[in-house]
């Protein structure tokens, strides 16, 4: 652990029971004004304490284009090389971050906008290269991150908006999937506070029948989901998702769903989506 | 005065002994990435409470020129239009914030990253249309400013690094000048802090001879300041930052110098740079 001001602390019992609200949300709402908005108003009208967490849309790729930043892809996975990680700073801890908390503090909820290397909220370290070099990415780890700097903002009212990018502390900041930070951010702060972790987007929750968008389970188990990954019932895009909520619910991560953008204050009381068990 | 859940407290005696650093830093040395490793080591050695300001370089303007984003102005004047404020939101927020962010966290330095919109630590007046409609370009007021957010992080060893960006509170940011922030920030802390606000940049100071790089002033009074400008003898661009310095010193703030990014350490010890005197 790193040297702060802010002195690390075991956690406190009487936190333990206060509810934290961990909302990760991405995908086309980032890049649709009107529903971004919306959304924001949801969230903001949830009462407690709160997180959000965002991914980078699709505004990055376009930016990129015209900046003739191309995508990089090495074996189908993309790489993050130098010219990248200046696109995505600027997009996702420039652009949208700041579109975010400016939307929110107009909604009277006073948002603060970080990545990982502000105020050291999320160390990461460079993915080793092994067979793959991914260029500036970063793996976070719940037990490197000092819960009392995130406790510092929370218990002022103050509301983390979460860019999905970490610093290595040598002075390079870092890509990371936003569903990541979500899960392993929820499996830390697991400790001090009652966890609802939500992920949002743009279907009802986990689908029982790929081709039914009415087919969403209300609760899926372990043993059920590894049953229908293995007969490939589900979209190949949620798997990384249900493997981050397991682990966090493993980890310690008191409730865990996953559902629509649109119906956040269902979600978070636990009236719509799909809730992960163990 | 906006609700928060930083309470908004009169002035603590105990506190007001206590020295906090503000410092400018802008122009070349944002845009040249040795100077400005070399600049931020030196602010990372200074002890005790500090804070960065920065400006935007001119890297905003290379990149708006790739993405086909080009600088309007009226009567000579610049102004903030939709692209220009996406795109300095965009470098000013993200790429230049965060890797100074990134760098200082390298540096040992618990640096992090705002505007005016994180936390509402800067809410501002969209600039009222008179002759010329500035578009998103943003006022601040010292009175507006609510000093506990700021304590909140300065008494917690956390150091801001502050882009040159407002809001206003309305959910849009607005571009404000980082000589402006600087002089209005150290006016409202001066009611908690000694404050001593730093203003950098390329020469060693208030030249006495435009032609003479090495006719900087030791220190310079309003009046002496008032028949230099009165005789054209100043470099016109340092105008404004010198009104931003004389502005600071008779809004109540201890002490203000300009002078070289390159002595930092210096200025801050009083051993370089032209003192401003009222």
């Amino acid at each position: 652990m790193r040297e702060t001001g802010v002195p690390k602390e075991a956690g406190h019992a009487h936190h333990k029971e206060q509810p934290l609200y961990i909302i990760k949300t991405g995908g086309t709402i980032i890049d649709d004004q009107d529903t971004l908005h919306s959304f924001l108003e949801d969230f903001s009208a949830i009462r407690g304490k709160k997180i959000l967490v965002h991914d980078g849309g699709k505004i990055a790729t376009a930016i990129g284009e015209k900046l003739g930043i191309a995508s990089e892809y090495i074996d189908g996975r993309r790489i993050t090389n130098d010219a990248t990680i200046d696109l995505v700073t600027m997009v996702y801890a420039g652009l949208i971050n700041k579109k975010i908390v400016a939307t929110l503090q107009s909604l009277k909820c006073n948002a603060v906008g970080l990545t990982g290397a502000d105020a050291n909220v999320l160390p990461a370290k460079k993915r080793p290269v092994k067979s793959i070099d991914y260029g500036w990415v970063g793996d976070v780890n719940p037990d490197n991150i000092n819960p009392a700097i995130w406790r510092l903002f929370l218990d002022n009212s103050i509301v983390p908006v979460v860019a999905p990018l970490t610093h290595d502390r040598f002075g390079h900041i870092l890509n990371t999937n936003a569903d990541t930070i979500a899960a392993v951010l929820s499996t830390c702060l697991s400790k001090l506070y009652h966890v609802k972790l939500v992920f949002c987007f743009e279907k009802d929750g986990v689908l029982q029948d790929i081709n039914d968008e009415r087919s969403s389970l209300t609760q899926l188990k372990a043993k059920a989901y590894q049953e229908l990954a293995k007969n490939k019932k589900l979209f190949a895009g949620i798997l990384p998702k249900i493997d981050n909520a397991f682990n966090a619910l493993n980890s310690g991560v008191q409730e865990v769903v996953i559902g629509n953008s649109n119906s956040l204050l269902q979600l978070v009381k636990g009236k719509s989506g799909t809730k992960i068990i163990s």
